[in-house]
């Protein structure tokens, strides 16, 4: 049987030991995929320790997508050949060819999924199921404004189960992505209303904000994100934030600043949230902070998530979660709007959460985003030594490199181009246009291969070195 | 070999005489499925008529979908099962059950196919090979704002080929749906503009441009569309019109108006005409009339249509036709944002199209359109004499019926509804509310099965008569 020795195990709590060893041994492939693991109570016996331990370490390698689960068979090994199957090969495969002047071989500012990580098999499966068990005549009409009801009640079964928020489905709103339901936001809330902003923060967000003719206020950030007085002095009515994780800086809002911004929107009848949950899947360590939605007693959170982050950015299918006083507003001003997601992958999706391939999917990715951000961190670190820092790696699919260097942003952005790496600066992100030298890079590592990894070390190494 | 006489012909041309007879032999299954048709040569030396008629007949039964050509083999009658095994049984199936207050068995109102029309087994095939054959990179990245190129590319040969128009793909932006593409359009001409609409027209497009918080201008319409007069002194700068067919009247526009209009847009540099083709595809009888996008000179027509009509509502893509000027415009202003349709529909139904699915789709449609429409017609006017006027029947998946009575629009209404028949009366359609008593009811025919049409004539008659 497996054994593990918990001499060194040191303030480490002895579930979390277990649980990183059986996880080194699943990807350095020493448990092999399918094999069964040891039955919780003989382990548990085995190594002398309580069966909670044991039970709380499975959950988490379970939760994590490392192990599965068998009813009455017990726990067996995920397969990790992508990821496992690939770190020799990566090591060992030096540099590609000298990418092409307007090309790039890694790009750390696209948000963007691995085309091998894509499940295309199971979704076209998945949709060919739907097409052959659905009502037809279902399928064919117009999709109601708000979505399908079977995919707004997976998507609630989805938060309840796995997000621990409770919410009814007839407050979910379906949308062609978060940029569409931006713009459905502004009709239903009202044009004539003055919109906070994060910054720095995505500039996409000002835009599409601009382009819907509203008054704009870029509110500046503090360590713990928006700063109050400076939204109350803006008189907003409506504020657009990431608390979860905030792009570009990677600020966590802590639980005090989410209170006294609920307070702040608590103050006026007309003062509105927007919670943009954009990646809070992918938070890799510790215990995530509820969401700002679910410690909103007074109805004023309008909270935003996408399936374009989880699944792939091909799909446009975002939602969001209305407080109730918003449904009925919604319906009587924007009822009348047809749904733009086609009601096939409406379906689609919704047979996806349900039947558990969405939780697997994310839980995969999670494995696999984990694993790559410790080998680029690892990397990054040991090659480039005290040179570069690397900040706000908790959560999400970015982290900050700040880098000690008298290059100006706008140059290190260049250099690293002349080698074929996308990079942006936290500097860009500022609403007014470039903001001095942050020295800072943003590294969103969703899209770039971990073969391309090797490669990346060495050109940061020319570029700073 | 079939044997047609020309004795009886009268003034009709001969291929038409063919054609007819021909196609009614096909729906009346004295030429079964699958079953070869003479040879071109040797059937005009059987008939003693010239090859060009047999080739311009078999032309069009193949354009309309009857026929179907194997190269190197010749034509073959198209399979009819769901619309020639459906006659007889419709005729004998009576009523149904007594609908349910709030139900309708059949829906006048609302656009919808009917689901065994629709080729699902083909569109999952074609998306099952994008899948395999496509690079899977392309698949899951953002796709650009206009949509990805292989579509647009498939959108212009389709026009080039079918309707006559030739253009750029680079001009061809796509969306999820008409209504997105308004609202996009809003933020490309700018919000301080003025719009005009048709007044009767669509009701849900002014609500869309009130959404949008635009100054809306409703014109009432003459016998020949949009009165230029009043558009002039409407002060607009931007028109939205149905030239090829006008909902809910029905108007064709005609060529001289056409060119007023167009003349209008040309005295000022910043006036614009949005043309909406929304049903172009299903123009039943007769040439149809050039767009004014194909003859605009002076770069001001925005062209419209959208796959939700010719292949499903559930389908969320629209396209439009910029003309040149516009296009650096929208890549500048609003070039920022993400397709609002998803890269795997994009890529199915460029295919689709490409490999011919599309237009053979259409096709089969308007032939079963046209069998549908001239049914209900037919059996109208029997059953219902001269109490009614069948108006506006040539193109379009609707028509008007004028009825000969006392009652009011809105009790009419109410009969039809209490019978389980959705309708809607043209006086319904104005955009300062119901517009008196106008006894014209709109039959939108597209989802209303033919087994239902029994029905609706019964409920008609105990209605009118």
């Amino acid at each position: 049987m497996l054994t593990y020795s918990f001499e060194n195990i040191g303030h480490e709590p002895m579930y979390e030991y277990m649980y990183r060893h059986i996880r080194q041994d699943i990807l350095e492939g020493r448990i092999k995929a399918d094999e069964k693991l040891p039955s919780k109570r003989s382990f548990a016996r085995h190594l002398g320790v309580s069966l909670i331990v044991v039970e709380s370490a499975y959950a988490q390698l379970k939760a994590e997508g490392y192990l599965y689960s068998v009813p009455r068979s017990g726990y067996f090994a995920s397969s990790f050949e992508p990821v496992s199957q690939r770190v020799p090969s990566l090591l060992l495969s030096g540099l590609p060819e000298k990418p092409d002047e307007t090309s790039y071989f890694a790009d750390f500012v696209t948000s963007a999924v691995e085309p091998e990580l894509f499940p295309y098999a199971l979704w076209t499966r998945v949709m060919r199921n739907v097409i052959a068990t659905e009502n037809e005549k279902k399928l064919l009409v117009e999709s109601p404004a708000a979505g399908v009801s079977k995919l707004r009640v997976a998507i609630s079964e989805h938060l309840r189960d796995f997000r621990g928020i409770t919410v009814d489905p007839e407050r979910i709103i379906v949308g062609a992505g978060t940029q569409f339901l931006y713009n459905l936001l502004v009709q239903l809330l009202g044009r004539d209303r003055i919109y906070a902003i994060e910054d720095p923060g995505y500039l996409r967000l000002g835009r599409i904000y601009e382009m819907n003719d509203v008054t704009l206020r870029p509110i500046t950030l503090d360590e713990n994100g928006i700063g109050i007085k400076a939204l109350t002095d803006s008189e907003a009515h409506v504020v657009h934030v990431m608390p979860s994780h905030q792009f570009p800086t990677g600020i966590v809002m802590p639980i005090t600043r989410r209170y006294e911004l609920l307070e702040w929107a608590s103050q006026q009848s007309d003062r509105y949230i927007i919670e943009d949950d954009h990646d809070c899947e992918f938070r890799l360590i510790g215990k995530p902070i509820p969401t700002l939605q679910s410690v909103d007693t007074s109805e004023r959170v309008i909270y935003i998530n996408t399936f374009s982050r989880s699944l792939a950015p091909t799909f446009r299918i975002s939602y969001m979660i209305l407080p109730s006083p918003l449904v009925q507003r919604f319906q009587q001003k924007l009822g009348f709007y047809s749904c733009s997601v086609s009601n096939f992958e409406q379906f689609t999706l919704a047979r996806f959460i349900q039947d558990g391939y969405f939780e697997r999917h994310i839980n995969r990715m999670r494995s696999h985003y984990r694993f790559k951000r410790d080998l680029l961190i690892r990397e990054l670190t040991t090659t480039l030594g005290s040179c570069v820092k690397v900040q706000r790696k908790e959560s999400g699919l970015h982290f900050l490199l700040h880098v000690d260097t008298e290059m100006s942003d706008e140059y290190l952005v260049s250099q690293m181009k002349e080698q074929g790496v996308r990079i942006s600066c936290i500097s860009e992100y500022f609403h007014d246009g470039a903001r001095g030298n942050s020295h800072t890079i943003i590294l969103n590592y969703s899209g770039v291969a971990l073969e391309a990894i090797p490669a990346v070390i060495s050109a940061f190494a020319e570029a700073l070195l």
